[in-house]
C-alpha cells in the first residue's frame, strides 16, 4: 500500500508505529471515531486519557494520534485481549467506549490465511457502523500522573523513585538491587 | 524553550510527547547515547526493543526516537521507578544498558522547588559522562510478540484473544464479563 496517498494523520501514524498493518488500522478508525464523537484534539498534557483493552498494534495509533502516550501516563492498559478503547476528556467530563466489531470481515484465502492486504483495503473503507460499537458512557477517568522524589538505592547508587524503593535493613535499595540481596 | 531551536529529532520527540519537560530530555539523551552506542536507526519492526524501568515521560522519547512503542510490542516495562534503559538491537545481538546518573544537577529555587527551566537547559547541554552511565552489556531480548486469533465472548458478543478469554460452563468469556458473572 502506497504510504503516500494515505491520509497525512494516517501517514503520521504508520511513521511512528515504522509500519502499516491491519492492527493500526484498526486502531486509527477507532481513535478518529472516538475524536469525532467528543470532538477531540491531541492531548498535549493529560486532558485526553485512553484506557486500552490491548497492548497490541492498534495502541500505536492512539499515541500518535491522540497523544494518549504510554510516557505521559494518559495510556491506561488492562490486559483483556480486547479491541475496545474507552477515551475519556477530562474538560469536558465525557467519555467514549470504542469496540471494533469487524472481525468476521478478514478475508480469508482459499488456504485459510487472512489476506492482510485485502484486510487492510476494508479497514480503509469500511464505514464506522459496519467495524465499530461507538457509545458515550460516564467518565471515570484515572488519576492524574505525579512527580514523586527520588531516593538512592544505597546498593547499586543509581536513582530510584521513593514508592518503588524497598527498605532493607534501614536503607533503601531498588527493586533489582532487593531481589538480589536476597537471602 | 522555543522548540524551533531544538534539533530536528528532538522537535519530532516534543511533538509526539506533547510538550517539552526535563522527563522528556532525559529519555532524549539517553535514546541518543542507546542509538550512538549501537549506531541504531528506527526500529520499524522488533529489530530493536528496549526495556524500560519507569513509566515516565522519558520512555515517550525511545518510543518517537528508536520506534520501540508500546504497540508494536519492543517495549518491554519494568516498574523499578529508575530512569534506566537497556536497548537490545536483535540484528547485531547487542544490547546497551544506559542509566540517567544527573539527578543531583537539578537546580533548586531558594524555596527548595526544582528549576525545571534551567535544569533542561542543563539537561540539553551537558556532555553524556556527566549525565549518563552507558554499558554494552550481554544481550537478552525478549521475545517476539506474535498474532493471535480471537474468540467471541459468549456474554457482551465482542472479539476476545484466545489465550485471554476465561472459559465458564464451556464457554469463552472476555475478561471484564467473566468479573461481572461471578457468583
Amino acid at each position: 500500500m502506497d504510504l503516500a496517498h494515505l491520509p497525512p494523520d494516517l501517514q503520521e501514524v504508520a511513521r511512528f508505529h515504522g509500519h502499516l498493518c491491519p492492527g493500526l488500522l484498526i486502531g486509527y478508525r477507532a481513535a478518529k471515531a472516538a475524536a469525532r464523537a467528543l470532538d477531540l484534539g491531541r492531548s498535549q498534557d493529560e486532558e485526553l486519557v485512553a484506557v486500552v483493552e490491548n497492548d497490541s498494534c492498534s495502541v500505536d495509533a492512539f499515541q500518535a494520534l491522540l497523544g494518549t502516550t504510554f510516557g505521559k501516563g494518559n495510556l491506561k492498559w488492562q490486559d483483556h485481549g480486547k479491541q475496545v478503547f474507552t477515551v475519556t476528556d477530562r474538560r469536558q467530563n465525557r467519555a467514549v467506549r470504542v469496540a471494533f466489531t469487524g472481525d468476521a470481515l478478514r478475508p480469508r484465502r482459499p488456504d485459510g490465511s487472512v489476506d492482510r492486504q485485502a484486510f487492510m483495503e476494508i479497514l480503509l473503507a469500511a464505514p464506522d457502523e459496519q467495524i465499530l460499537k461507538i457509545q458515550e458512557k460516564p467518565p471515570a477517568p484515572p488519576e492524574v500522573a505525579r512527580i514523586e522524589p527520588s531516593l538512592t538505592c544505597a546498593r547499586c547508587g543509581e536513582a530510584v523513585q521513593a514508592s518503588k524503593a524497598v527498605q532493607k535493613d534501614g536503607q533503601p535499595l531498588c527493586r533489582p538491587c532487593a531481589r538480589e540481596a536476597r537471602p
